[in-house]
């Protein structure tokens, strides 16, 4: 199993009138430590795309547990449970830093499966290769620590 | 089966790189159709919030199958598949509107739950009667129509 | 003076935790205001893009009088003060709808200039002829009522 | 002159079809980056608010001059020409950085002006007396140095 914890600090205009983060936010914190994964990985996005390859949604679940709220720091921790092949599934786990740690219990837990399209032709591709190899090496680098 | 057809023309900012709907922007959809269905059967959720009444959302799940794309007029569906009690279960069909007409095949599904809260005390309730009253007397102009 | 009237119900995601209309937003309702006021001249920006001309965004500026709140219905009022040439200059008004009419004071007020932009060399070109003639119609036609 | 340099990264759902970041998101980083300098400063917005005041935006100008991109790391410097009295000016410079330094030309300019606002009686007051200290404090520091 292979994450990364990527940190944010809730914004006034991400926060509703009931004073908490409007739950469609999260979608987008979720994007934000996914990306900073891939490139933690060693994959930044942004080359996979220049590459041909892109990387849409098809499907995504939250589970809104307990809030968040203005001006708190949050770690939302990307999971990857599996080596991507056809999709890549991401799940993630949100909570609160109290005094420089990640406070239980979790606020909001989630899912993103993503799967590998052809940019040109725009069909569904195999994950490419690189990609594949950088998690195995994460996971191998893991498993032996 | 009670059910709300809303309607939205894509806007530029709602699209990425890619040239389609940005995936978290059908939560935003999702809430606009609710909100609409809500008023259009005679409960608009601000009175709701007026009488002590908050609806969060406790978890949402969508599937996107085909894109949307800039300047597409949608039909968001919002189908209450029963009568709200402890929670409000809200699906949605999201098709593009084509001569006037919602197309095939479906563009995206979505499900939202969303509990009643006292919005003093902050605790779960139930769905107030007056609601419950409204659905069920749809539900029954339905059947008998 | 050539103008169009849109008009959009504001949304809870849109509001903040003073329970107001986020600053931002304003922008994203007069894009709105901007592409339908298009459509209904006969130029929608979509067409225009296909065309290969760009209007991207050089500068905008809001000034903000009052709140709107949640649930309000807004209309915004696109003003074109002049043809555009190089530069096309859009100024806006934001009032409530009370009882199916505009009420004064004004909420919001503000103005955005685009320009014209050749799709492929990215560089900045005049308005498209159809365009300028679409807009001295117009011109014409009012003045002529 | 008072500043803080905000950094932030380009996410994919800020940017449009053109692949540029949308106008209308500068706003959110001027946002931040505001925030961020306030808490530099010793003087959190999230405790002002719990002390009673609000700081709602009055006005907002933004010149935009060249296209920030996917992924792009920005530096958005946040300007505060004078000791907020009545009213806090904060001007905004975005840069990309380029190896670890923000490079010229700037992207984009803009300024925001905001007021102080007693939360309890909606009514505008002068900025609080900890306030003009802390900055009048920074000045001198910046005018030893």
């Amino acid at each position: 199993m292979v994450y990364y914890d990527y940190y944010h600090r809730v914004r006034y205009g991400e926060c509703d009138p009931m004073r908490v983060v409007y739950h469609t936010r999260y979608l987008d914190f979720f994007e934000a430590a996914r990306t900073e994964a891939l490139r933690d990985f060693g994959m930044p996005y942004a080359e996979l795309e220049e590459a041909g390859v892109l990387m849409p949604v098809v499907e995504a679940s939250i589970q809104y547990r307990r809030s968040a709220l203005y001006d708190d720091l949050l770690q939302i921790r990307a999971i990857f449970p599996e080596v991507p092949q056809i999709r890549a599934t991401v799940d993630y786990e949100v909570r609160r830093m109290v005094d420089g740690e990640p406070a239980d219990p979790i606020l909001v837990t989630g899912r993103v499966v993503l799967c590998f399209l052809d940019a040109e032709r725009h069909r569904p591709v195999r994950a490419p290769q690189v990609f594949v190899d950088a998690f195995e090496r994460l996971q191998q680098s893991i498993s032996e620590s």
